[in-house]
């Protein structure tokens, strides 16, 4: 296989590096760690992730973590085959990597809190923090406002392409819409809806459902 | 000129474009935007930067924002002059990735929160909160600890050659270490405190703090 993964197959960073290589039709291993007996913070895993975080790649020899820097690479290793994560021009992967940072920056710190809260807390007996859910939405509809206005005038955020800039946004996403049940956000802002759903039906998110025990 | 930026010389992001078009050897402009008069909140600057932020660039024709995607679009499109920002492999660059990253996930959550806390709340006449410095402070510390053992294997984050990883930890560590005065969990790491010395000497990072105002 082209790439060895250490991850789950329902976290949201490995779900974004799985599928930046389904989007672009790149062979996997998946090696499973059991966050539940705390494997990702065994010694063995520490010295490849010193961070205790999932997942990292093995891939010709070298070993990576960061799932955006994963799928950054993982789209210049590959840039020939699957879709063009990038774009097709300088000017259309510098918007690339402009959106890529909003959504590291921006919408992720609002959108990961609320999942924790929403969707993580729950499952390990936590109780959710209803002043943080309140503050991280507003935070999370100011972001969408902005989005709204972008949608309006791109199909996509970087351009009229689909990129890795939108594709980072999917696992949250999901696990917030979805599993959260909290769409009603997205639903008020057409645009932002219509990019949602769009970016939902994709085969490689499709695949990553599957493969997730979220979809049949 | 090649690029005309707007934003602040002593803005940390401002900072972090600043230093890479120096490494670059890239001609600039920079327009001041006065942020104490509110002009990045004014409808002109919000219709090129949405999130009412410093700074956004203008090259070619193309606006762009995120201070991370602008340095890692300077080191793309001057790949063939000044330092080598990206290493000289796909493997190098992979690393490069990886560690700004770390940085942008792990080392800026922390340190931001601590200037501002201990330097910018004090200059708008805010209050500190120290239970929030002493919360960051030792994830901070956490963070060091990975850095001090990996600097004591490499000497730069992504390997032995200085690259945009490294220069993107150097405006936020410079008002942490030397306005705030916070050096010392810095010098009780000998190989962090190494990199440290090392990065702060660049003369690039000089240029930009004569700019600023910081070093004659």
């Amino acid at each position: 296989m082209a790439i060895k993964i250490y991850g789950g197959a329902k976290s949201t960073c490995t779900g974004r590096v799985l599928i930046t290589l389904f989007e672009k039709e790149v062979d996997y291993e998946l090696v499973e760690i059991d966050l539940s007996k705390g494997e990702h913070k065994s010694p063995e895993f520490l010295k490849h992730q010193p961070f205790g975080q999932i997942p990292y790649v093995v891939h010709e020899g070298l070993e990576l973590y960061e799932s955006r820097a994963i799928a950054r690479s993982v789209a210049e290793w590959y840039a020939k085959q699957g879709s063009a994560l990038y774009g097709s021009t300088a000017h259309e992967k510098a918007q690339v990597e402009q959106w890529l940072e909003v959504e590291a920056q921006n919408y992720n710190p609002a959108i990961s809190s609320l999942v924790f809260q929403l969707v993580f807390a729950p499952w390990f007996g936590k109780t959710t923090d209803e002043a943080v859910v309140a503050a991280q939405t507003a935070k999370l509809e100011s972001v969408l406002d902005i989005y709204e206005k972008r949608l309006s005038e791109k199909k996509y955020l970087a351009g009229d392409f689909f990129s890795l800039a939108d594709l980072s946004h999917i696992t949250y996403s999901y696990y917030f819409i979805k599993i959260a049940g909290k769409g009603a956000i997205y639903d008020s802002r057409p645009h932002v809806k219509a990019w949602i759903d769009g970016i939902f039906a994709r085969p490689s998110t499709q695949k990553w459902l599957k493969l997730a025990g979220f979809a049949q």
